[in-house]
């Protein structure tokens, strides 16, 4: 139920669990980038509204978050910034502003927060992080295939196991509507229906292209072709009467040429039907799925006017955009019954004793450490071994009056419950010696 | 000069150098912070509108961003969202939402943007990172002089080498009071005032404190007791004759019996005449600054009221945050006059050849390096030898007929110039054992 206290719907919290997990999770993420020579760009989280808007359709600009006027321009009740609603819009206004001074060509990731309007549901939030890989400035199918690969990369490092990568081509799909004469008016409708058939039964499919106004005699050999046993073959044939069909083949041939060797054996396959809904791809695209999971783990394309319909200058480019959200609840969550916040605990046994204590702290931390004191008001020992246990302390250093006299400090292993009696100048090297032979 | 591509006003596009030097510098902090037993929070960008409006006083709300509401209701003007202005209000949010579920003390760290709509200025953006460190749940002293060295030593580690702590308490400013007999209603703006010595000439503070309504007699012997030679010892003698007084050295004190021995000598020092400008402080405060910096490299104290005034519990609570744009100024830049974005730059120099490129720089990936293709059209090896440079490659593999027909690679050393020729298959531990022996 929702409470005051909780953040405003459609985002969330993350505590140190949360926080470890994702961070974790981006960072390898960034190093498989950076590996590729991609480098990071940081944009702002609000643009100026006239940069966003008109971008990303009505229902798009709908769902962008708007920001009021401020001061005496508040009262208008107008807006004049909104917040990201992805990183494409950036990177073309960066594109312009930069121009020559960005390296050519300009192989860029944006990893961050964006923010959209949506109804919040399941795995779909008003900000996520989205992941984004771009290479602007190449029209080579190598520039296709690192993208690609970087993403797959990705998702192998971060622990992935099984997913594939559909690959295809838009001027596939093209050449598809007309070797099987689809009237041009009817070509997008059967496209986003054709990319169904991963879902629905191949009659329901043919169905729902004749209800879209497509001959029944058609629809049937169109469905037939695309699920046969040896579709590939089928569709290939029927592509190479057609010129831009050819080309398709030829465009997603390449890009096989590339990353099949780099790739496992089966990971990445030619699926004609796969559209990628948005209508700026003019090329190679592709998706990652995983059986059994629905929606994607992300997927791109080439999208060569995309930029500069966008405000940017007119380049090649291509890319690809990771289901960041998605891909983290695929991922295991760290064992969390008994998070370890401490490797040593350090007791507070009496007001004059506290300096002591204080530096036995930095002792630890200087061994590498991470180290904190008892900050509670208990005196009792049993009270603050029970802490250092809630921390999850590897170790427990305990300085009262007997070892203030002796100069020594008790180290209570918190597992086997062994102490050992260690000079206070010592306890550095001590806890360096325990912590490394506990070091694979 | 603005064009229509910046960024909004008051806010920045960081580009790769700058990404890689304000997220080393995080990543120091963030492992400072980790090692005394804090663990991150992240909360949303924005907050309900509730939630933030009236805790930042009338000046504040004025430059809170304010997010439109969306749909049906935009036409209405009016917000239902906010830009977060700080991380304790989302804080005390979340200290109320989930309770007895967060550790005791909650100790945790916030790093990330935060949105101000102040005029921008040198150093003064309206999108700017804030760093805190709070301790909830803990009224020791421990607890304020944890929070403080952590702060220290990021500074520290962050390579900063000349700064000071310096250390004051409430308390002390409130016997500073009574013990020179200030009226009541002029103790804030006396305050204030004395808080400038730092800046401005005693004659000139002693006038401002009369300006106020101080008694000219008064004015002069306050400002004298502060800049005495032994001002620190005509303080305390002051100080004693106040309980309030008394009380706040005693925390002072305590205090300093705890940082003094893990700091170096001469860095932390008692200053009477901090004030820390937020009215929520009640017990120690502090600020880091560097002689010839202006402004401080943050600060911080024992606010043990304010989570509850902000919708949390009523717990005792101190915390420090990080002056973090400031202190990313004071550090210098990585050399940028020629950026180093790949270890291996690898040619294409026939389409028929490029799928063994693609691998060769696959296997430079798999060796831990940074590798990537030429995605030009030009097939002239000049000029990929040129992007190779411009790239900061360490190494320049080349791939043309002749290398195809040999079974091997040129590995071209970018440095000396020298080539070698590689069997395609040794490739990798080629370049693993050449960046071997470059790294330390």
């Amino acid at each position: 139920m929702a409470t005051q206290f909780d953040p405003p719907s459609g985002t969330r919290d993350f505590l140190a669990a949360d926080v470890d997990k994702r961070e974790r999770a981006f960072d390898v993420i960034r190093s498989v980038f950076t590996r590729y020579g991609f480098e990071p760009l940081q944009t702002p989280a609000f643009e100026r509204l006239d940069v966003l808007l008109g971008k990303y359709g009505d229902e798009g600009d709908k769902l962008v978050f708007k920001i009021l006027r401020r001061g005496e321009h508040e009262a208008s009740g107008e807006a004049d910034l909104a917040l990201r609603y992805d990183h494409t819009v950036p990177l073309a206004r960066v594109a312009a502003a930069y121009g020559s001074r960005l390296p050519t060509p300009y192989k860029r990731y944006a990893l961050g927060p964006v923010w959209r309007a949506e109804r919040p549901g399941k795995d779909r939030y008003r900000e996520f992080v989205q992941c984004d890989l771009d290479t602007l400035g190449s029209a080579s199918p190598l520039a296709d295939a690192e993208v690609l690969c970087a993403h797959h990369d990705a998702l192998a490092e971060l622990g992935i196991a099984d997913f594939r990568v559909e690959l295809n081509s838009r001027r596939v799909l093209a050449g598809l509507l007309e070797a099987f004469s689809v009237p041009a008016a009817l070509g997008p409708g059967v496209l986003i229906t054709l990319d169904k058939l991963d879902k629905l039964s191949p009659a329901a499919v043919t169905g729902e292209l004749a209800e879209r106004g497509l001959p029944a005699d058609k629809a049937a050999d169109l469905v037939r072709a695309m699920t046969a046993p040896d579709a590939g073959e089928q569709i290939r044939d029927k592509l190479k009467k057609s010129n831009v069909g050819s080309a398709g083949l030829d465009e997603v041939d390449q890009v096989l040429s590339l990353v099949v060797p780099q790739l496992p054996p089966g990971r990445v396959r030619f699926t004609p039907r796969l559209v990628r809904g948005l209508s700026y791809y003019t090329g190679p695209i592709w998706e990652l799925t995983a059986p059994g999971v629905s929606g994607s783990m992300g997927g791109g394309g080439r999208y060569d006017h995309l930029i500069e319909q966008l405000g940017g200058p007119d380049v090649p480019a291509t890319g690809t955009s990771l289901g960041i959200e998605r891909i983290l609840s695929l991922l295991p969550d760290a064992g969390q019954e008994h998070p370890s916040r401490l490797d040593v605990a350090v007791t507070v046994m009496a007001g004059h004793l506290a300096a002591a204590s204080f530096g036995l702290a930095a002792a630890a931390r200087a061994a590498g450490l991470r180290a904190s004191l008892y900050l509670g008001s208990s005196g009792k020992l049993g009270r603050q071994l029970r802490w250092a246990s809630d921390q999850g302390a590897r170790w427990c250093l305990i300085y009262g009056t007997a070892e203030d006299e002796a100069g020594t400090v008790t180290v209570r292993d918190m597992r086997s419950g062994e102490q050992d009696a260690v000079p206070v100048g010592d306890v550095r090297g001590y806890l360096e010696r325990a912590a490394g032979t506990e070091r694979p």
